[in-house]
């Protein structure tokens, strides 16, 4: 982001014809904006684009999740036949939608080529016991989310968003902050997309036995991914990665994009100042990761549907934000047009 | 509202393709929303208008604001010219805008005949050593803001917004609070558009007069606002009510707009079934009314700007309910499609 662009925007905002600070959170994403997109005033998002990153994690078969894994590939088709949360909600604000399978456990030919195009494995390890995936996979799998970050922005996106579909993903997601954080279980797990107490307790015991299993390797953000995360979430921190390094910036959404903006942040450092936080996840470990990435959530309706949701329901306020700093008068015009 | 549609709205949240609760509050706000227009499932507000009601305040010749009064007259320009915030807003997410000079300390003339056309008086009273309003100026407000909103739902909107404009209107609507809740001008006085701590104090003490002033007329919603209100607050009082009387949701801006949503409940009981909290203001006394109301609001973004703009931020979020409820999947339709 550009530091000259963001004094700017700040001096316009000072400048505007409303008591100062009255914009609140609202001024402060419209500064953010300016100096992502490199000019003040900064334009309202126009081209908008959501990709989910669609995978299965093998701790689903050790009872970490209220559904089963069968919904992962059930909801990938709701992406595409638009009956999914975040495929409505994109609609509504003018976001395309894109749905990549690097991961799903299902036959090939389930999905459009174009979806499978990036498939890294067939679902990823289950974490406490044994790696997510190999070395090769991480990388390839970080390789791809690269190269769709670059094909949206060479495609013209003015903001991208990463979605997750993933039955059991917030599972790897806790491990991974909680491992970054260097922080136990029990702070990071939560109750995902609706577990009840025992299976929270024993949910908390697959992420403290995968952290434990994983131990010093997590050093490394490449190999934290390989132990701890999974398919879909290593491309995701790879789209990250890339948006920031192509200077577009990013909307996180809940808990999973959180956790793939915070190992984004390692494996790329300064990746970080690109993204803004689009809504407040129920998930414990969501606010604490936020909390490290110094980013506070634009949007706080307890939502915790994942697939980019929260992020999209964000877009509106962004544009509002760039609206109010472009087009509100500024004091001076306006004591100008008395003396006049 | 329709608690049949109510129940019929929550049953189908219940039903669509999503982790229970998964929506958070984008829920909730579709439920109300459908149970407000009658019919399940609910649309996107797509004639929302706002009418901001204007004037000055007495108290402000007295140390209570930031800003010396003419800025009203000012910043009703701005309405026009569309570089207030408020007017920035509405044309980003389609709301129509229409600016009323209820009691603006100006000279006939000043503005177009259709801003004055229900003008009631120039300033109203300052509240701590003289009534805001004759009893019949109260009335003629009340009917002003009646006859607005039947105007305004006549032409069709499907969701109205109440704004404000007036320097020092934050001292008669903490007042307001102060007085319908029955408790202390300690507990209802705030900053306003950014005053300091000595000047916090002595607003403080100015509504602490005007509470003890009115005593115990503040019992009747009218002489509460003849007392201690304003032409412009008595005429958005009116138009809320109107608004719910007629059976159209309304949208609440920040204290001002809530202090007058908690007069309107007294003034025609159940008119709040009508009312969703748009943003949650830094003024202390609007959390406590949002309370009162049993309304939580939609957004946080710190916003202190008034004349509708946290309200006006919102409806994109409204929208998002609704879209969410009536397009997302409904897990039966998933399953089906399964087996089929």
């Amino acid at each position: 982001p550009s530091e000259a662009v963001r004094r700017q925007a700040a001096d316009r905002l000072a400048g505007l014809a409303t008591p100062a600070g009255a914009l609140g959170r609202l001024g402060e994403a419209a500064v953010w904006l300016a100096a992502v997109q490199g000019h003040c005033p900064p334009s309202p998002p126009s081209d908008v684009r959501v990709v989910v990153f669609a995978g299965d994690h093998g701790v689903t078969a050790h009872g970490v999740s209220a559904y089963p894994p069968e919904i992962t590939g059930l909801m990938v088709q709701q992406f595409l036949s638009g009956g999914a949360g975040v495929a409505v909600l994109a609609r509504l604000h003018g976001a395309a939608l894109r749905v990549l399978d690097l991961g799903v456990d299902v036959d090939a030919g389930t999905f459009p080529a174009e979806v499978s195009a990036y498939k890294v494995r067939r679902g990823s390890g289950a974490i406490h016991i044994e790696d997510a995936l190999t070395g090769d996979e991480t990388l390839r799998a970080l390789a791809a989310g690269a190269a769709v970050a670059a094909e949206e922005v060479a495609a013209g996106a003015d903001l991208l968003i990463a979605g997750d579909m993933g039955i059991g993903n917030t599972t790897p997601s806790a491990a991974l902050i909680a491992a970054t954080l260097g922080i136990g279980a029990d702070e990071v797990t939560g109750r995902g997309s609706g577990i009840d107490v025992d299976a929270l307790a024993h949910k908390q015991d697959v992420v403290d036995r995968a952290l434990e299993r994983a131990g010093a390797r997590v050093a490394d953000p490449v190999d934290r991914l390989t132990a701890l995360g999974s398919a879909d979430l290593a491309a995701q921190v790879g789209f990250l990665a890339e948006a920031a390094r192509l200077g577009v910036p990013v909307v996180l959404d809940g808990v999973i994009s959180v956790a793939c903006a915070l190992v984004a942040e390692d494996y790329a450092p300064g990746s970080s100042a690109w993204f803004a936080a689009g809504h407040r996840s129920p998930e414990p470990a969501q606010s604490l990761a936020l909390e490290k990435l110094g980013l506070e959530p634009l949007l706080d309706l307890g939502m915790r549907l994942g697939e980019g949701s929260g992020a999209v329901a964000a877009i509106p306020v962004l544009r509002s934000a760039a609206a109010a700093l472009a087009h509100v008068s500024l004091l001076a015009d306006v004591l100008g047009a008395q003396d006049a």
